[in-house]
């Protein structure tokens, strides 16, 4: 299979994630239909044209014609829905995600599905912290991430396809990383941060500081706005690889507040010489 | 005093900070002197007309014709430079500064100086990640909190003329505060935040995630590159009540990290409902 505009598209899960790929996508010229249980998700995605079509069930005709479908769902529905529904799957179907987390998920679909159609994972490091596809945007891509998580059962011809929907999106940067290896890092570079921003905003009551706050705090915290279902459950399923990478961050902590509370300076100065030269690799 | 063009304004430290003030001020049609021991900075501040005059002592005349004089140096030379040159000082004239910790530093100056001056301490609450006058900008007032810090000496007058300073630099918004809440807020919103960027850096060696991190990642960490001179000085001066601070987020850490290894869903979910419900109330 190769990507192009005679290629038929299905998203399954009309949110935001599933709303900007479907506006990403038709603005490029292909044909989009899509699955939400929400009938006003749909209604509005088919009035926006944001899609051509749309159902709030698993539509025969539209599963059967699928040569790609995209599933932006809860990780707890994903598998349930694929068991139930992917009898109706189109023999040589790409099937493709935007799920958070990969080790819990990408392996149980593959292990489940049926051998003609397969499915391969990958995550749009993108976002918003509103919801729904009444705030989706394809610009979010723009600057953002896409990371294919392909496993050992993965075709040559799988990858290249899901690669090529994240140039259709216009992602900045296209990669490829393992189950394993995608969440650790995102245990570090999205969920450890997250933790952070909502542990700064619970540990005390700021509202009296809200005239006060300046960029660095509104900065941290900005992500402490967050979807409270979608993430406890991406936590959850990272658990261990988490709570370690919590752990090294709370030990590195302490070492700091030690070192601050005997006022060795030079200790002081040099972890921030060290934090400063490492965020430098880090600017665009 | 009224804080009008008439006035012969002085910068001491002609800096990032002070250099941001004499081209702000100077745009306004203010005359602006300033005073810096590195040469270069006075050099540059000429040729590109951001000040009128520029000395690397401590010029008598200068210092005699001066109403309102501005110091962005350093906390530990601040004192000192003061004690050693005030006999030159314009008999009536009012003194502000720019440095991040209060409590330490205002009542000092207040001690030491001449009955026939009085000194009123502001907080301009910005920065940038760059140092010296050659990256000084007057726009980073726009959007940026002027935080007043007087004391039960100051005069209705000096605090009127220093607020008149930060409407000229056009902050977005301009407050006032006791020396001590003025250095818990910054404990809180500053300097904690930057204790946990640096140790978001310094806890594992990230290099590798370079091309995978989000905007959550870079939003958290771009604080992380700082000068270490004039932080570890800040950290220092304030760190009773940054380690209260640092204790506090650590215990909500602490407890965070219990929750989620317990898995309790409903808990997390909670704190998240928290965060969120917090952190809306700090977008503008």
């Amino acid at each position: 299979m190769k990507l192009d505009k005679n290629l038929k598209i299905l998203i399954v899960g009309l949110g935001l994630m599933g709303g900007s790929y479907a506006r990403g996508l038709s603005k490029k010229g292909f044909s989009v239909k899509a699955i939400d249980i929400n009938e006003e998700s749909i209604e509005f995605a088919k009035k926006n044209k944001i899609i051509e079509d749309g159902f709030t069930y698993a539509d025969e005709d539209a599963l059967k014609e699928s040569d790609i479908i995209i599933f932006a769902l809860y990780p707890h529905v994903f598998l349930d829905w694929v068991k139930t529904n992917q009898h109706l799957f189109k023999s040589g179907a790409i099937l493709t995600d935007v799920t958070g987390v990969k080790t819990c998920v990408v392996y149980d679909i593959q292990k489940i599905l049926r051998e003609d159609v397969e499915f391969i994972s990958a995550h749009p490091m993108a976002g918003r912290e509103v919801y729904g596809v009444e705030n989706s945007d394809e610009k979010i891509f723009k600057d953002a991430n896409y990371i294919i998580v392909p496993t050992d059962d993965n075709s040559a011809n799988a990858i290249e396809v899901c690669k090529a929907i994240g140039q259709t999106l216009d992602f900045a940067r296209i990669s490829s990383l393992p189950p394993k290896a995608h969440d650790e890092m995102i245990g570090f570079v999205s969920q450890l941060t997250h933790c952070i921003a909502i542990c700064l905003m619970t540990c005390s009551n700021s509202e009296h500081l809200v005239d006060y706050t300046g960029d660095s705090f509104r900065d941290l915290t900005r992500i402490a706005r967050i979807n409270e279902n979608m993430w406890s459950e991406l936590f959850l399923l990272n658990k261990d690889v988490l709570l370690s990478q919590m752990d090294k961050f709370r030990k590195e902590f302490d070492v700091f507040y030690d070192i601050l509370e005997k006022g060795d300076e030079e200790i002081i100065k040099e972890k921030m010489r060290q934090s400063t030269a490492r965020r430098e690799l880090f600017n665009k």
